[in-house]
């Protein structure tokens, strides 16, 4: 086990604003408890509480899994969230969510979450953007009004959400793309990851949850009151563990920015951007640009190369992936974080991830069916239910439908998850 | 506290057909703990367990209530679920419930289900149905075929659908209707009544959940097991109450047939319809045809009328109401049991119950409001969320939006009916 130092020297990163070590905030911690071949079991730390690690993050677009409460998530397991800056930033606005508190007290979650920095989404409005050196000019797709994010207004956007952990903006290079592209693409990422970093480490103070003044640290009960400061507050959080109140003292208040590596399908160009990116120096790095229509075995490649360039002692989070079978493969090549909307997507459209195999619950052949959906299942779902309530909720179109097949798939990512951390 | 006889004898009602008494299961069991003016407290003993009276009964349409898990709905306390047997006729099918072994099983609702008889929902489809002498002609809703529902087949459906408590097929008289056409229709539901009765007495055996007999009424876990063939249909079931299941052998296991008071807004035709419709002989009797359009007042006036005629050791319905504020004042007249889409429905269009009145959440003062929806309530969603991030969740069309605000409003409605029953 390696025991990483709890306070990250920020000041030893390039480009990093030189802020004296004992006034600064503690950043995220990551320990490594145990390794298999490639493979590692771990903790990130984070202000909000532990997470086990390799994890699987569902995403809570618009500050809520759909169709899930919170209550289950926790049921579930679930330690770490994913929200959207993009849809966030659109509604109810960060402006809104950062009067509140932050995300985590606005959607009741008083544990960890992670944002991306809109940039994917962004980029997935083909029609309605444009990127140039200082960023991205889009149109809302909820009701076309433009708006313009750059490197420096995601982070503050992502500053205000108050995340655990926030991304760095990027550009996800688009595939095909030829070698010229890709590196264009990859420079102007490491230009606005720069900025990025420039940004956080001059605002960072400002997230929406006060921090702990180090002098504070030892007085775990005056950090939770300064930051849920009254008791009509309080009761949104009720169901917090205790184990994470206490880490909210060993890791202090401080959110996490992570890097993101791009370089197409490159090898090279991927080594260069881990390189680089490591140079400006980040709390975590992430693999992005991958699971954007390329064949399966050329994510894997570019996964694992990519892997051999990033640090040891840094989480690594590779974005967007996968289907059951593919995060086990990542976990077990090294990556320690994951989302993805497959899980919960694929539930509302009746598609069931199980021990033995996909089920499409609207098939006929379930009408009848009495068993539950996975005999080697305990979640709330199998517990209770058989296939043929199933088929008639998502038949008749009902609500309880996408509820039970979304804390089913969940259950099942996040008990693969955990059978992979007990096989590290 | 009146005691009531365990064992009801059906023999000595008119026109039943005479069933050797030691050899019938036992029908529902009704007992009234206390008394307080025209109200009464009381407990239904249905063979899935007690149901404490007054009570509200959420409706679940489609063998679910909206949004809302069966695992929810027993933490709110609910112990009797309205199902529609039209909705349930025409989807999944009679047939394909009873071979699941019944409603209860199929949806996982161990605990006492009432079945309308379908009447409302046909007379509601207005330019698709035609009413006769032998019943009612419609086309369905979903896909336009043609349906006839008649006493015998309605009866036949609950009987298969296997409802704790089913009800008579009735005709709605419409509002307004004048006298002659409030007689007529009174007449009609009248000979429909009797026709319901003999096809349940002759066919009541054929539920399908298998009856305890009489002679293993003592063993308790036999007579579960009947039910519950196997270890594997048993893990549905695994929330079952210890006393509920106790209940079970208290009562035995025979479906009670309720009868449907109906005679427009006319006290004098209500008379005969109570009057008639009890020589009948039924084991609890519903007052139908309100709140088709009628003022408030003239619904009141015709509860309090028509409750006097009713016999005051049987439970009595009254189907479709209301607001929190007219099940209270129902309640207080005598009524043990109602029933309203209004709480989920309302709460689907985000529409909540409070304490301090009626909140529509959708307006943009809850934007920033930090307080819980309702400060008395302790409810899932009281106790975790704001103001705030309901309005966002609505406002962003998000399923959760439809289960959380569902979940408040059976919440209040069921809180409601508590302090009812704590007031007798």
């Amino acid at each position: 086990m390696i025991k990483l130092p709890i306070l990250v020297a920020k000041n030893a990163t390039k480009g990093g604003t030189s802020v004296p070590l004992e006034s600064e905030p503690m950043s995220l911690r990551f320990e490594i408890s145990a390794t298999n071949d490639r493979s590692r079991r771990g903790r990130l730390l984070t202000p909000h509480g532990p997470v086990q690690t390799p994890v699987f993050m569902p995403v809570g677009t618009q500050a809520t899994v759909k169709a899930v409460s919170q209550d289950m998530l926790e049921e579930l397991g679930v330690e770490l969230l994913l929200g959207n800056t993009y849809h966030l930033y659109l509604r109810p606005g960060v402006g809104q969510i950062r009067k509140l508190g932050g995300v985590h007290r606005f959607m009741g979650w008083p544990h960890a979450i992670l944002t991306d920095s809109g940039g994917f989404q962004v980029f997935s409005l083909s029609d309605l953007r444009k990127v140039t050196e200082d960023g991205v000019s889009f149109r809302s797709h909820l009701d076309g009004t433009t708006h313009f994010l750059s490197p420096e207004g995601t982070t503050e956007a992502q500053i205000g959400l108050g995340a655990d952990v926030i991304m760095a903006f990027d550009e996800c290079t688009e595939y095909p793309a030829d070698e010229q592209r890709a590196r264009a693409s990859m420079e102007l990422t490491l230009r606005w990851a720069e900025r990025c970093k420039k940004y956080f480490e001059e605002h960072k103070e400002e997230r929406p949850w006060i921090s702990c003044q180090p002098s504070a640290l030892s007085h775990q009960s005056d950090c939770r009151s300064l930051d849920f400061p009254d008791e009509s507050a309080n009761r949104f959080f009720s169901s917090a563990r205790d184990d994470r109140a206490s880490t909210a003292t060993l890791t202090g208040k401080a959110q996490a920015l992570f890097g993101i590596v791009q370089g197409g399908m490159d090898h090279a160009l991927r080594k260069e951007s881990a390189e680089r990116t490591i140079e400006i120096g980040f709390d975590g790095y992430a693999i992005g640009g991958l699971s954007v229509g390329e064949p399966r075995a050329v994510t894997r490649e570019i996964v694992e190369s990519t892997l051999e360039h990033l640090p040891k002692d840094k989480p690594c989070y590779l974005m967007g992936v996968g289907t059951p079978e593919e995060i086990v493969e990542y976990a077990k090549l090294g990556v320690d974080m994951m989302d993805c909307v497959l899980p919960t997507r694929a539930a509302r459209h009746g598609l069931l991830f199980t021990s033995e195999g996909k089920i499409s619950i609207k098939q006929a052949r379930y009408a009848g069916d009495e068993a539950p959906l996975d005999l080697n299942c305990s979640c709330r779902t199998c517990r209770r239910y058989s296939r043929a309530y199933l088929r008639h909720l998502y038949a008749s179109k009902e609500v309880l439908a996408q509820v039970l097949n979304t804390v089913h798939n969940l259950s099942f990512y996040l008990d693969t998850m955990r059978r992979v951390r007990h096989s590290i």
